[in-house]
């Protein structure tokens, strides 16, 4: 569903080894004494097993038909994956929730002022692509969760649509009440686009593909090329999920047959006012229609046309209307017995809905679940046993707001609060780099796992080959030191946009979310081009990346499952916390810096003078300075953490020593401790004005939806210069990680007593 | 000529004053006793009578019709230019040169491969814009010193064609050999673009101007706006003059009817293969016909097609012949004598040829230079007689290669060299903001003069203004209490692209250039619309700009020219030398962390590793590294300089305590030591192998062309990594700075003496 910014959120740092130097583990984190020479045994059979011929074969079918939520072939495939985890020894089953989604039943956009163009809306079978002419079952082009409407008004030219924007029409005198505004797609979730239109006053909102971003700028189009093609439109969800995810009707439980549900009227997350996507094909006489000031350079897209804002002299008439119908959302649940300790769940997770054949998303992704589960299947015939439960999870109806794993979240929300270990995500997956993101005491799992999987293109690891690509992008000599000075690459931090969210945001599991990219760039997201054709031509036609995602998941999956005691890794959570706090001071700084800056500027003239007086200008109120945020309580917390890990790896350390892997029995208690430790960033009442995410840590922008904000309670009040809730939200997260710092020492009370 | 980077160019530090304060000026510098206070008052009346109403009657008249050199609107203009002088008081002439100036007999640009398309190479007349019909006068679209040639071949688009374009085609495995290349304008002189083309290996240029950089991206265009419109097309010379400019055939001597000439293969200046300008309605077909690599995202402009690199399959005739004749340039040059130094000149120039009618470059400028002189007319029969001889030249044939004023230069070296005290250019002229750049000794004069001139638009002066201007756009607090805390605004160092060239560079007149702008954009730059139909729409349509720059100017002729002694100060020029000094060590530590980062890089295999397999990517080769380069002797010079710059500080302090306008006589010995200073930048061999290049501080770049390089010979020989030229380069440097360290102490002893 989310796509994904390589090398933006890709940080690394690592040990200094030597260039294609593999270690040999003479001890695995985790596990004790002979444990982990069986471990990497295993651990090489399965990585053998994975066959990118077999994925070819699964995405073939998988995106032969379009197949969204609803859909018969969506059916058809959910009875299909079954078979196959059934096939392969899995204890499978099919959970069905009922959910609220929206299909359109009419939809008109038309530009009625100064002349007559009626929208497409409508994407053209491309010949030589044979799915691309399945006309009858495909979803039109829509929003999803966009309010029904029908609005005639002035069109108003937002850019992305995001707060900046806003500020910026704010200086420039524009404002979009009683307008339809027409925002481009990225740099935010999609939903924010409506929303903040909405909040400023328009009554509806188009959302376009600007060539500068996926189009004929970006590379050749499809089917030349793999870029967004002229009447290609990015379909997609707009509901409010930095709210909550999910069920608009059942927030906080299962969306099952009987669950009490709200009203449409009730439900939170549903847009304010009709969206609708269109193509640049569709854009082009709209925006050149539109007078008024020249858009800033940053607005400027690629079509050939000066940007204008307006408002008019373009006027647009948009008329929405959809089928407010519940549809079944089937996710497919298969399990494999944990041996030792089957109330710990390792959880994996990939969804398997589109918008229409999605073989990129999420189909790339999912074979590669697949050959996971057959070759772990296979090994379980040739004898291995994992110590947990492992669960792997085909979800249905990601696509419209991550349905079918928040709604499994939260119908079985008791039992992941005991058994959850961790939960490991993938979805769409292409040529390039590993992407890794997620919880940080998962850090050094990561790393490890990296160091033993082979880069497809590259006699090298996966991470040796990430390392060098953070050297080769650093900035200068001294970024370059930095990140060969350091232990770990360090991972990214999980906003939202796939399937995890529900676990790290609502329940408090350690979450991972991997995939490959950076190579294979494209625009057909979203788009019925999105499939079998593409993927082969551009995506990964060999499916060599698809068996190193198989790879890489599938390792992460066993050692989670297989090790002695839960491999959890304080360091990595306590160098984050170190950067996330630096990063909040710096924060807290620039912006009172700015705000002195502006109130200085605005007393003396400064910016009065420097407007030209051909153009309108309202220069900005003052507003009231940073109150110099005290931030000790949270120092003094992250502290204590530092001072609990140390205890812990001490713990650990003498664990080792004293090959401690006879004690399986008494690790139950040390594995519980852990997976509070996760539990325990969760604070009772949940982020400002949306308690369903209640991770003190990550969550994704109120403003920005995809992307993470971490520690968000305190740095999104910081960012709106709301003083005293970054006050208020100072305290809840200190507290939060006292809690933190407090299990993290019961963990390792709890290894001194197993292991003495 | 030029086109300037307005807000890039122009940095700004200055005194804390309060707001709007205007400085009862006590004292001025270079005045002594109660010549400060008459000066003020015979400035005054100077500022309050140039008009706009005059300036755009002269525009109308000079722009009427098209008037390149040779052309007979050229001719009539002069003589008019003349009369006026005379009219006004001007003791004044026509000075004639006989210069080489091509201009086209053929020209013919057209795609043969894969399809057939000719270029329109013409600019269509605008409805409503009546000069732009003028098609018998107006010079074709061509690039003047282009070579004759008949080639055709494959084409590749090479971006900007600047050093770093070339470097990234070699990366990717691509050659320029035997094609002819396509670059777009900007980011380097124009005859660059040939010139290193020729250089890879290319047989032909073509070079168009992308609407990403003056066309529709930029804003609406003409006659709707001001920006290039689709056939729009930027003449301009190719000429190499960042080896000489001025005539190819007679450098360092004028270009006078009998002086010695090279045949034309002999001379330097010329560029080796053809070259033809191109507008984007030309351009398009021609790169949509291009194959191979997608171009990097820095190289993609506003046309709506995928930018590829090519070689080819477009294949491109380009056949280009000329006229190589002779022709005639007028420098209209006026006289007003001075009463007590009559060989101390103080020298005004703005050309008033154009390349079509030229509206803004140059008449824009012009008509403030004629106000000025008709001004200062006015008050001569006013009974105001200036000390120092003043001479306004209204220069011919600029735009070919700085030819009026470079032969002038050149035919009168030797009085310059005696009697030169500063020159003082403008050019093109708009709305908005002071700019102001050059000779570093004129720091302090400069701002004086910008605080008591009055910006058109705000209540303060165009000093206040050009700071606050600074203030908004400091990037953060601490760059904006840095513009705060300092004295001066600094001035831009001067590159080429105006008449100062042969002035500041080969005669070591200390020069400045002065303009006003970034509120009027525009890109009608070298076209038929740069017309009095645009300027009055677009460019400055009530000349207030053109008041305020007559102001600014005249005010800095008669402080110059009237002052006891000429008002030169050192701390400016030693500021100055402190910022390049840094700059040239952090240059070479850079140089050195890249050249040492991109070794270790090829040989970890990094390079290797990050390539995507399914491009070309050719890894650069290992450099030799920075050899610690000792800057010492450059140091202790300019530590001498600033014991010289206080001596001499400490001499004017005393001099203006006890009154010293009595002794003026005596003040020549000081003049002729301060003019000394200037002439004392100039090294006897000059630049490597640029030998007409003799400013050691300032140099156009040998690879920009327009863009400034300071203290040229060390910086250049640094980026081009020749570490043995940057050793020998600093000896010369540091020789001539010792040189200036004593030049300013010569002056400090005759003022010592003068005022004793």
């Amino acid at each position: 569903m989310r796509r994904f910014a390589f090398l933006i959120g890709l940080i690394f740092c690592l040990p200094l080894v030597t260039v294609g130097q593999q270690q040999e583990h003479a001890s695995l984190n985790g596990f004790f004494g002979n444990s982990a020479t069986a471990e990497q045994d295993w651990e090489q059979k399965f990585r053998a097993i994975p066959s990118p011929d077999n994925m070819k074969q699964y995405m073939q079918l998988l995106a032969a038909r379009p197949h969204h939520v609803g859909s018969p072939y969506d059916k058809q495939n959910s009875e299909w994956l079954l078979g196959q985890f059934k096939k392969w020894g899995w204890d499978a089953h099919i959970e069905t929730f009922q959910v609220l989604f929206p299909t359109p039943k009419e939809r008109l956009v038309e530009l009625v002022v100064p002349t007559h163009f009626v929208a497409k809306l409508e994407e053209p079978t491309v010949p030589g692509d044979p799915t691309s002419s399945q006309y009858a079952e495909q979803l039109p082009t829509y929003n999803a969760y966009s309010a029904d409407g029908d609005v005639t008004a002035p069109l108003v030219y937002v850019n992305y649509g995001v707060p900046e924007d806003y500020e910026q029409l704010d200086r420039m005198g524009i404002s979009v009440k009683g307008a339809i505004v027409i925002a481009r797609y990225g740099h935010s979730w999609r939903g924010i686009k409506p929303k903040l239109a909405a909040q400023h006053g328009a009554i509806g909102c188009l959302i376009y593909s600007d060539p500068r971003d996926d189009g004929y700028y970006e590379g050749d189009v499809f089917p030349k090329g793999p870029y967004r093609p002229d009447e290609g439109v990015q379909r997609g969800s707009v509901m409010e999920m930095e709210i909550y995810p999910g069920d608009p009707l059942t927030p906080d439980v299962g969306a099952t047959a009987n669950a009490k549900r709200l009203t449409l009227k009730e439900a939170k997350t549903i847009e304010p006012i009709p969206v609708q996507p269109i193509s640049y094909g569709d854009a082009l006489p709209l925006l050149k229609a539109l007078h008024g000031p020249v858009a800033p350079d940053g607005w400027r897209g690629a079509l050939p046309i000066t940007y204008h804002i307006g408002p008019g002299p373009a006027k647009v008439h948009l008329k929405l209307a959809f089928n407010w119908d519940l549809k079944p959302v089937r996710d497919v649940i298969a399990k494999l017995p944990g041996a030792v300790y089957p109330n710990e769940w390792v959880i994996r997770g990939n969804h398997y809905d589109a918008w229409v054949n999605g073989a990129q998303d999420p189909i790339s992704g999912q074979v590669s679940l697949l050959e996971e589960a057959r070759s772990m299947g296979e090994l379980y015939k040739q004898g291995w046993r994992p110590k947990r439960t492992i669960i792997y999870c085909a979800w249905d109806g990601e696509e419209p707001a991550l349905l079918g794993s928040t709604e499994w979240v939260e119908e079985h929300i008791n039992e992941l609060n005991t058994n959850a270990v961790a939960y490991v995500n993938s979805d769409s997956n292409g040529r390039g780099y590993l992407r890794a993101e997620g919880s940080h005491t998962l850090e050094s799992l990561v790393n490890d796992v990296a160091k033993d999987v082979q880069d497809p293109e590259k006699n090298i690891s996966v991470w040796q080959r990430l390392r060098f690509n953070r050297i080769a992008h650093a900035p200068n000599a001294t970024d370059r030191e930095k990140v060969e000075s350091q232990k770990n690459l360090i991972i990214g931090d999980l906003g939202s946009g796939s399937d995890y969210s529900a676990f790290i945001d609502h329940a408090g599991v350690a979450s991972i979310d991997y995939g490959f990219g950076g190579e294979s760039g494209g625009g057909i997201y979203h788009s019925i081009y999105d499939d079998y054709y593409w993927y082969s031509h551009f995506g990964d036609p060999t499916e060599e990346y698809g068996r190193a995602l198989a790879q890489m998941t599938g390792t992460t999956v066993m050692r989670l499952a297989d090790a002695d005691v839960v491999p959890f890794d304080f360091t990595g959570l306590d160098d984050a916390l170190g950067r996330y706090m630096s990063e909040l001071k710096k924060l807290a700084k620039t912006e009172g810096d700015e705000i002195n800056e502006q109130n200085k500027e605005l007393e003396e003239g400064v910016l009065a003078a420097t407007s030209d007086p051909t153009k309108t200008y309202v220069p900005p109120v003052s507003q009231s300075p940073e109150p110099n945020l005290d931030f000790s309580a949270m120092d003094s917390a992250i502290a204590n953490i530092r001072q609990s890990t140390q205890r812990y790896r001490a713990a650990f350390t003498k664990a080792e020593q004293t090959d401690a892997s006879s004690a399986s029995a008494s690790f139950e208690a040390v594995n519980r401790a852990l997976m509070q430790t996760e539990r325990d960033l969760l604070s009772s009442e949940g982020l400002p004005g949306r308690p369903w995410y209640r991770n003190e840590l990550y969550a994704p922008g109120i403003f920005t939806g995809y992307g993470v904000k971490t520690i968000p309670g305190v740095r999104e009040a910081i960012e709106q210069k709301n003083w005293q809730q970054a006050t208020e939200q100072i305290a809840i997260v200190a507290g939060v990680l006292q809690k933190e710092a407090d299990a993290i020492n019961a963990a390792a009370s709890a290894l001194e007593s197993a292991a003495h």
